[in-house]
């Protein structure tokens, strides 16, 4: 059986939630720790996480490279990747990029929503593109092997950050916008241009990135993902949930409005509907992998296309990314 | 006499400085407390000026309101007013600027040189204007009473600064771009609009602000400051001089380099010009204010609108702004 790596998760993490990982032999699990926490309270995420591998070590690890996915299949647990959805963690500060490396960040958004110190967010009026430290950071994660993340940004600062990045970056957590137009979508332009450059598309399960929201069915989800590997390379694509079990509506208000507004901003929701949408009925947690898998299969797809896409194209992505850059010499 | 007020420096701070503002009779000071400071950071900024009002009680004391100013002149003392020149210390935290106008900070700029989390600095190739957390920080700062402040600013950010504004705002160093196009100075544009909305102008004695930089002659400054209060109205003009006295180089680096890039940026200067300017041999120090106040007089400028530039006006502005916002009822 292929490896199976889940790209993005944010869920409110128990044990019975690790039990379903392995359940759904799910080998690598990239789980959001930072969305507006900065850099202290990113540190405590990681030490609650510290707290979480003490006491379920037959269940979950830190994951740190490739291999340690490897490794999670041989062992039957899950490696957990860490991963920030805005750049709050490093604020201001670039060094701060090596020492979140160092600390396991793997993944690193350079926008959620709003306009960032590096880049802009797909819910400001006007993308002018990476600014100055924008370029300087990439080039420092780049160098360290902290993967760029574009699945918040417009659609302008995430073309130039293909393009600036020296090394493939990534959307973790997104849908294309043909197949069901939501902001956070991404055009064709956008994904060929990701796959081009070596980059990954992981196709989101957010039921406000699915087309009919949480009445989508498994095999409209599974034929445009067959459509997207028509798109992109059926090597590009992979799996990235945006799964947020068990977590309550109040979560949701954090991931959108932070503390950078004393007014309520209900981003992808709405005033009449403010919470988490429910997940459709064949993707409510780590088990139901293997019916995406099945439903994968029966879009036609090859069995190596289905692998690759739940989960051996992100390994190959984390073998060649997550360490520090090769000297061109 | 009327108030003298310098609307910006940033000295190397000694006991020397501050005798040397009561003998050059200058009744308040806006000093930078914070450029790429954390909030963390700027904190430490406010208890080092703690002990320098305990170390010299008779030369200074904290000003938070205009009041504070006359309090200045009848005590033959100095007023010192907290400001930054980037909202790094309030980072992504809209709760923060009502406990830093606490602390004291009576002008916050949205930008410096680069990209902020509010609005474009004059350095950046692109300037989308106010984000949307711009726009939520600049209602809480016209609610607390902390002024915004768009001396680094980019043009269109700086506009829409002006019209999102309930209050008036300040651009507190900087000069006409007519006079000499330094990036940092600022259109006509900029300066009627500014003008019309009750902001304010402090100018700038800066070098790189100035026209034939350390060669400007105080007859050329004066004529500008004139031409200045034609298109502004006397009444809205004021000194902000930038004056960085006594400053190492290394200090001009981490204004323009903080920690965002690890390449060198010169910003006003140049590799083979890279650190302070020397200032003009008319304007060296604070006791160097009556110098200017004569040269206003000689351009036939009215002694109440030399006494407005002087300080007056920066008074008034204090006086209307640095207080909670008035109820519209």
């Amino acid at each position: 059986m292929s490896h199976r790596i889940d790209c993005l998760q944010y869920a409110n993490w128990s044990e019975k939630i690790f039990r379903q990982m392995r359940e759904g032999a799910v080998d690598a699990v990239h789980v959001t720790i930072a969305y507006h926490e900065n850099f202290a309270e990113m540190v405590q995420q990681v030490v609650a996480w510290n707290r979480r591998f003490e006491a379920y070590p037959d269940l979950i690890f830190q994951g740190r490279t490739g291999d340690d996915v490897r490794r999670a299949r041989r062992e039957q647990r899950t490696a957990i990747f860490f991963g920030y959805q805005t750049p709050e963690p490093i604020a201001a500060d670039i060094g701060l990029v090596e020492v979140c490396h160092t600390l396991g960040a793997r993944f690193m958004q350079l926008t959620y929503n709003n306009q960032s110190l590096l880049a802009t967010g797909c819910y400001e009026a006007e993308d002018p593109g990476l600014t100055r430290m924008g370029k300087q950071v990439i080039a420092e994660m780049n160098r360290v092997g902290l993967v760029v993340d574009m699945s918040h940004s417009a659609e302008r600062s995430t073309l130039q950050a293909i393009e600036h990045s020296r090394r493939p970056i990534s959307i973790t957590h997104a849908n294309p916008a043909r197949w069901h137009p939501a902001r956070r979508n991404k055009s064709d332009t956008v994904l060929k241009a990701l796959a081009e450059s070596g980059g990954m598309l992981g196709l989101s399960l957010y039921p406000h990135h699915l087309k009919g929201g949480t009445d989508c069915t498994l095999s409209d989800f599974c034929e445009m993902a067959a459509r997207t590997a028509e798109v992109m390379g059926a090597d590009k694509v992979g799996i990235g949930t945006d799964l947020c079990q068990d977590q309550p509506d109040s979560v949701v208000e954090w991931m959108r409005v932070g503390r950078w507004s004393r007014e309520i901003d209900y981003g992808e929701g709405s005033a009449s509907a403010p919470g988490f949408p429910p997940q459709p009925d064949w993707f409510k947690d780590n088990r139901d992998f293997g019916t995406i898998e099945a439903g994968l299969r029966a879009t036609g797809l090859s069995a190596d296309e289905v692998a690759g896409i739940m989960g051996e194209n992100w390994l190959r992505f984390y073998d060649a990314n997550f360490g520090p850059e090769r000297s061109a010499a």
